[in-house]
């Protein structure tokens, strides 16, 4: 175990660095972030910031020499840093971990073995592989690089054979893969949360809803099946187990069918908390960035369930403060609305700045709640 | 109406003002502390620290002139610094309401005037004011100092007028204030949040149990009769509304007699988030810290009801780390109960350095199980 007082550290300084670093604060953890920017959101909550580029192999083996865990907020850490790191602290998750879920060749193949159910791919390394892919995939389908593709981008929608070879000699670097389309009727994500011993500890199924390719509303717990769940439970357990996880993994599925044909199909998944998981901070006992700790500390895992049986998350970005300061008074006028932002400064298109949150034993009138608060939010005062 | 994104100066950089920092870093807001200690647990998720003692009026006036809004984590600032602030930046609370709470005197005073019943008592100049100040208390009495106490500190109990004569020539500065003793049954404590708008927010009753004149666990809500529910209410509001609060607002009363003759008389009161009220970061929606953040920044305050309709907190006091590390692993078997640490160095006897919080329907039931908690904790792995 990692005792309360030792030092974290963190690779990437966005939010989810930063909610983990307020997690870990409240345990009793330092903490010490690696960001290019030294005014990123975890700057502000960590005791110090190593400022440099995450491929920087030295400084992240200089971080990695003065904390007891090395955590990271995304999945893309050149190889050569988390090798640098390597001897010199523990890392949580493990480069094993990372080395599969920053590649939609190799997650896919995982996800596979560990018994899930995968919407139907094939590699693509160059222009002669394409009519075997199609053949596997059928059109439409969707060609997506391997690697750093994230909220829609890195990725062509294929609708004809034309298409497909337009897009094959635009998206690089290859290999590429080409992935069915699914007809999903939702969305949804599980996160996992897994301490070195190989404990576990599960949030029920947030529902996510997206908006031009990304996260806009979430909802917990998904209206799903309760064999659905437990389809979902097994298969992020075995997933994980696969990894030899330590720390948190978020899986995203599509729902496909209903009633007794309701099944999940795994799209992708992230080594990390995730946006989806935002509304355990206020729905649920122990939110995802506490459990995150908890689990890269080996101190036991904490209780997942929902306070009051559900919530429901929006996100807020640049697009709220397009025409100036938002309007608190007025979007907050519902008191158990909770309000979270991540300090950042430009409040640019698409750029995640916060979110809100409502626990509730009804989430889908808790979403309604939020999206009227955040379109009073719009409304400036 | 102080938007996120401005910054809070924080005088005292202790676990008060450590919870109030990362409460307002979830809403958005930069933070800068004050305090003589560099190392205080403030220090790890402010933007800044002023290194100054409290009295240090030229510092305190550089960190008011660079905050929007600048609060208090303790009462006893010196007149002169807050002299210093003022007009420099809003004060919150107002330096009338840290003026009233510093001093035992003038904070019965506005009790007994906002019509709450208190403790008889009276004011002690000299020797010479002794005997018709117990003929008001009786014996036993109470003698205190005015300012400076806490935590049991600056008190004696008197038996006899031999022993008042001791005291009397022992405790300083004069004046010195009698209390009569109160044969209380419980004792219980009100948090009021209330905005520059006049708007308030009250938690539910807390019951509280001291060891050695220290919190040692709180309950929440207290076994109260609704009508002193309403009559705590009622004072607490007056008393606030009384001094103009702008901030948080904690009185402490004792619970005396049962059934219809049950009734609260005040004790004492903190114009700051409490330790009583450490329970709400888990057992409520929006805990005393953030709606201290909201009430200081007059955003509309949050829901203070309790999400399980109950909880407990057990204080972690030094003693807890006397033969070691504490175990960890034995004492969070429990998933739902959750640790909070200060992240101070020095795990001195007597010395808050972090609390257990359970939320739960019946809180006598998380109150044992938290002590229970704390027990296992000393048991060194």
């Amino acid at each position: 175990m990692i005792t309360p007082g030792s030092r974290i550290g963190i690779l990437g300084g966005g939010q989810l660095g930063r909610m983990m670093a307020i997690a870990a604060r409240r345990l009793g953890y330092g903490v010490i972030g690696l960001d290019p920017d030294p005014a990123c959101p975890l700057a502000a909550v960590a005791d110090e910031m190593v400022v440099a580029a995450y491929g920087e192999a030295a400084a992240v083996a200089h971080l990695a020499a003065r904390v007891a865990v090395l955590t990271v907020e995304f999945e893309n850490v050149p190889a050569e840093s988390l090798a640098a790191a390597q001897g010199r602290t523990r890392l949580a998750p493990g480069p094993q971990v990372l080395h599969a879920a920053r590649h939609r060749l190799r997650e896919k193949d995982l996800a596979r073995h560990a018994g899930l159910t995968t919407t139907a791919y094939a590699a693509i390394h160059g222009p002669e592989d394409l009519d075997a892919a199609l053949a596997v995939t059928g059109l439409p389908a969707i060609l997506k690089t391997c690697e750093l593709g994230y909220d829609g981008k890195g990725q062509r929608l294929l609708r004809s054979r034309d298409e497909a070879h337009a897009a094959l000699s635009v998206l690089r670097p290859l290999p590429l893969i080409a992935e069915a389309v699914v007809p999903f009727r939702a969305e949804c994500s599980v996160i996992i949360h897994r301490s070195p011993s190989g404990a576990c500890a599960i949030h029920p199924v947030f529902e996510n809803r997206h908006h031009r390719h990304i996260l806009d509303v979430t909802l917990v717990p998904a209206a799903l099946a309760s064999a659905t769940v437990a389809a979902a439970e097994t298969g992020i357990r075995a997933l994980a187990a696969a990894l030899d996880l330590h720390g948190t993994l978020c899986a995203e599925f599509f729902v496909v069918g209903s009633g007794a044909d309701e099944r999940l199909v795994f799209n992708e998944m992230a080594p990390r908390p995730h946006n989806s998981g935002h509304v355990t901070i206020d729905a649920s006992r122990c939110c995802q960035f506490e459990n995150h700790i908890r689990a890269i500390t080996d101190l036991p895992l904490g209780d997942t369930s929902l306070l009051l049986g559900g919530g429901a998350m929006v996100n807020l970005l640049g697009e709220v403060w397009a025409s100036g300061e938002p309007d608190w008074a007025n979007a907050l006028t519902n008191a158990a609305i909770k309000v979270h932002l991540y300090g950042k400064g430009e409040p640019r298109s698409g750029r995640k700045m916060g979110h809100l949150n409502l626990a509730a034993a009804d989430p889908a009138e808790a979403a309604k709640r939020l999206i009227a608060a955040r379109e009073a939010l719009r409304a400036s005062p």
